[in-house]
């Protein structure tokens, strides 16, 4: 844990506000000073961590206007991805620990149930708010117990098809749902499509309301019956002043836009919907991210997430110098194909930088597609181009594609098209934690029909497998990569066209074989060193291919070593299942044989270095070097034997 | 194939159209005959092979203009579902093959790729047509070719957050997309939510559009610049007066209602969107379920599937007597635990009578939950009850279960909240082919932490695993059973609780051990009579638990038996994967182990009869056999001599 920085601001309101119920004691009128004192507080924090900064700053008022107008925890609030809870962390009970935010033993940078009674529901991925929030308010109903859902949702991750499905429910919530649409016209990137668009026009064709304007249409929400015509020209006249009228639609009582940042104008209004007897109601704020922090709120990406950074300037620190992330050598590969070829399209679900699209943005804007956070729609709509003839590339996080795996299934793998996938993010993800693990893609996948599942090593055989799945038409094919940076090797001016199904041997031995998938070949290779040292000659295999097996290597290693260990950074039914089911199907496992599988341990691992992940999840040089030297101590005499022992 | 009827209907039109080219070259006036000479052919087919009727019957003239009005193939008209495309197959060149609909080796039930260039785009999961058409009209639009992108949808599917986020994205196909909302309040139950509620507002507010009206509104759609604020005042009037806002402010352009079984509006109407030039446009329509077959009109659920049935009278074959169905036991099981648990309740995405859930509604209204086609929100809605202390039952089959990956990993698995999904459908099924087979559900559920994974062997045992998961409050816990019926054992009147984890053995014997899980159990105590008759003493095992193992049952069966197999109606990474695995990390394999694993091979299967299908599969009877007894034979004196055999 770093020492504290010698500059934390003071914050006398703060430190009166440990707990919700605390902070309910003070006085409207020195919230304004709190809510500064806490937008200090958590910069000074992030600072010294790094982390998610300009959607916490974003909501620095919000945070303090809900815990003050509602009865947390009784009421649910539910942060919609969970990324811009710092705040809330901070005025609930946390506020010793945030310096300790994504480290080893330290909080979390998400809301996360264990964490604090005040954190209902965790989250991480986007869009899940209004459902839970929906089933606290109907579980509350059924049980007779006070308490509302509260959902606060950005409107990125309104683009998301989940929120849809939860609003086309709500109203059997009445008025114990409360949906805050935190439009700050901004998730990561900018977002996309007709409701951003829908959500502009709306702020734009009117000021914010006025409170008398609020007020009024508060008071209309009592019980009083209106004649239905009348209330529905009212209604209509309403969504052409202020805008809201698709919510309605749906539904809900529509507010706003009201000003994020004014508690003038977010406590009445809060403390109205609150008191409203009917809903659910959606109150539509308007937020700035990075507010309240000039280099922040002048960055394009608003600081949305940050390495440690000095308070003063803003001068993040820098990565070390080193290799290129694995996302950029995807970009570059990709961006280099499409060159040459104009049927290569790419496809990101609103993570157009991240997936290192950026640049193929730039030099093939037409062939690009940012959908929003709509990765189901993603896949079926590069299923839908590869049917016509198109070569799409489908690049989403490993942990995101399970959003859309009926899509994977039903539109492109029962009908075999060419899909191809970019599956960044795969394996361990450091800081992030379980939610953004990538440990169950081979396992999926691999266990589809039709389905190519590649691993890439290093950042050599990423380039070597985007130009392969370029020239691979016969059906799905998908790479996985990990988070983080290459290895250092070369990269390939010319790319190779591997073989599908075909490992590579990287070195030779007589006694072990390691059989390794992606990127923890530099640790088997390691493994093999120590081994090689203790008189254990061994060799090490990339096997490339999670599917199809290579299967003549895969028989050659088993029939000519003595022991052998596979290697894998993913969940039980990737390579090692895989592996042995050959194995099994063929025999090979009737006269005996010493083969191990390494793999993801069945927790969900919390957030930590990489470093201490690895070692912790058995999957380093030392725990294969462990594992091959048990099994050759091992006595295999007999199965009975070896079961008695 | 069975005797075609003799009462074919007479249909002198339909007989001069076997092709979209060929109907294109009747008179306008010729298609009102023509389309009730295809309603009489759809009857008369489906009436010899039974399979989905209602739907088809709804669109019969739609088909018809669509075909008519547009350039198919090269325009894609893709099918949501696809189960209401027999008046497209009968239209597009399958009409001689029609009455071999859901049969072995016949024409699939929905539409496919392979069996004509006029799917464009294969279905039988809903929500997929916007999508896909998009991914369609962007192609050509890339390309520079002809071709529209032409989804027909359901009302009921539109209640799917894929539909949103497709929709979302929709305004860059320009007037290449037009999306045909084929509203009859009905997909296959009653739809629910607020999107139905909307579109029934809609179409009660007013009558259908008429004639000059469609045509004024279509006209205004030339290019011709309105003043932004008129335009958006006329917009505003057009909803009030005829609903379509919604859309409006997703970027489409809104037309409708029409009457979908009028010829005389439908073709002109659809004139006109071929002939706009900006989009896109949304086309509501209006049908009728049944329509034009008294029997199916008069049904509550309008003939969605059918049986063989006599045409004249409407009357179904009566499926054979005999034991209940699984959802409907489950249904039973679950009603009756929720008489004594208030904490139990019951969600289903729009299957309340195919997940047999109709009783508990009955009974228990209050905590009866269709969400819609909606399997994302219902997963992380029940998880927001049961982080409040409810018992909720997701009842989803496995196949759609797929839909919401990613809710079961983020929301439920990480959280390790107490879901219970009760997943219908697990295995093969018959006439629905491939797209409805729950294959993968044990591999993807079974490599989550905190997963429970069980799997009934009849009816007697769903009962008790309900009563199980019904009392288990510790984590995420699923039973996975079977489309059909039951295997006609008595269903105990009192419920047993099982101990998680444990098996239990079903007949004892020495030499073979036969590890079942879930309803292959039948077919693995013939194997073992027929083994035992050729002297090989034989052990069934079933396991019920595919996560935890039953890891000491597993170490004992493999250490007192000279050949074992694994048996289960799953892909692989299922039980077969997790047995081996366990094998493997504790060297029982070293020394020699006669293990093999029978799961569902690596093709994705066409529809046939269940028998044969699992005949294809290897999962029957005699293939069990003859994997034990190529097992024994095989020589087991050593690995390398494996390899070179």
């Amino acid at each position: 844990m770093p020492a504290l920085p010698s500059d934390r601001p003071t914050t006398p309101l703060l430190d009166l506000a440990a707990t919700p119920e605390d902070l309910r004691r003070l006085k409207p009128e020195q919230l304004r000073q709190l809510a500064d004192e806490l937008r200090e507080e958590m910069i000074s924090a992030v600072g010294t961590t790094g982390g998610h900064l300009g959607s916490g700053l974003g909501v620095v008022e919000l945070t303090v206007a809900l815990h003050y107008v509602f009865d947390t925890p009784t009421d649910k609030l539910i942060w919609d991805v969970g990324h811009q809870a710092y705040p809330h962390k901070i005025l609930t009970g946390r506020r010793d620990r945030i310096r300790t935010l994504r480290m080893g033993g330290g909080l979390s940078g998400f809301t996360k149930r264990s964490e604090s009674e005040y954190d209902p529901f965790g989250a991480a991925h986007s869009s899940t708010s209004i459902s839970a929030a929906l089933g606290f308010a109907v579980a509350n109903k059924l049980s007779d117990r006070p308490g509302r859902g509260i959902a606060v949702i950005g409107d990125g991750a309104m683009s998301a098809g989940m929120a849809y499905e939860a609003m086309n429910n709500a109203a059997q919530a009445g008025n114990r749902l409360v949906v805050i649409l935190n439009d700050n016209d901004m998730s990561i990137a900018p977002p996309v499509g007709a409701l951003s668009a829908y959500l502009a026009k709306t702020i734009s064709s009117g000021s914010f309301m006025s409170m008398r304007d609020v007020l009024r249409k508060l008071a209309r929400r009592m019980p009083k019956p209106l004649h239905s015509a009348a209330k529905k020209a009212e209604e209509y006249a309403r969504g052409m002043a202020t805008g809201g009228t698709l919510f309605e639609e749906l539904g809900f009582y529509y507010v706003g836009p009201v000003d994020g940042h004014n508690l003038d104008q977010l406590l009445p209004v809060l403390e109205n919907v609150r008191d409203t007897e009917t809903g659910p109601i959606l109150v539509h704020v308007v937020t700035k991210k990075g507010k309240g922090y000039a280099p922040a709120e002048a960055a394009s990406d608003k600081y949305h997430g940050v390495q440690t950074f000095d308070v003063v300037s803003g001068v993040q620190a820098k990565a070390p110098p080193g290799p290129p992330a694995y996302q950029n050598v995807f970009g570059a590969a990709l961006t280099k194909a499409a060159a040459t070829d104009p049927g290569i399209c790419a496809i990101t679900a609103a993570m157009p930088s991240g997936t290192g699209l950026d640049g193929f943005a730039t030099a093939h804007p037409e062939r690009f597609f940012d959908v929003g956070i709509a990765e189901q729609h993603a896949v079926t709509f590069a299923a839908g181009l590869a049917a016509q003839g198109m070569r799409p590339f489908c690049a989403i996080y490993s942990t995101f594609l399970q959003r859309a795996y009926d899509q994977v299934v039903h539109d492109v793998a029962i009908q075999n098209l060419p899909v191809r996938f970019a599956i960044d993010r795969a394996g361990l993800v450091g800081a992030d934690g379980a939610t953004h693990a990538g440990s169950f893609d081979v396992t999926y996948l691999a266990t589809l029909p039709n389905f190519v599942v590649m691993a890439a090593a290093d950042e050599a055989e990423l380039t070597h497998m985007v130009h392969t799945m370029a020239l691979y038409d016969d059906g799905p094919i998908a790479v996985r990569y990990p988070r983080g940076n290459g290895t250092g090797v070369a990269i390939p001016g010319v790319a190779e066209r591997l073989t599908i199904g075909r490992g590579r041997v990287v070195r030779e031995g007589k006694k072990v074989a390691i059989l390794s998938l992606g990127t923890r070949l530099g640790e088997a290779v390691k493994a093999a060193e120590q081994l090689d040292a203790m008189g254990l000659s061994t060799t090490v295999a990339d096997m490339r291919f999670a599917k199809p097996l290579d299967e003549d290597l895969i028989r050659r290693l088993l029939s000519t070593h003595d022991v052998a260990v596979t290697v894998e950074e993913g969940a039980v039914g990737g390579l090692g299942a895989h592996v042995l089911t050959l194995a099994s199907d063929e025999g090979l496992i009737d006269g005996g044989l010493k083969l191990r599988t390494l793999r993801l341990p069945d927790v969900f691992q919390d957030h930590d270095k990489p470093d201490r992940q690895y070692a912790e999840a058995g999957l380093d040089a030392d725990a294969i070097v462990a594992t091959v030297t048990a099994a050759l101590q091992r006595n295999s005499g007999g199965l009975a034997e070896s079961v008695r022992a």
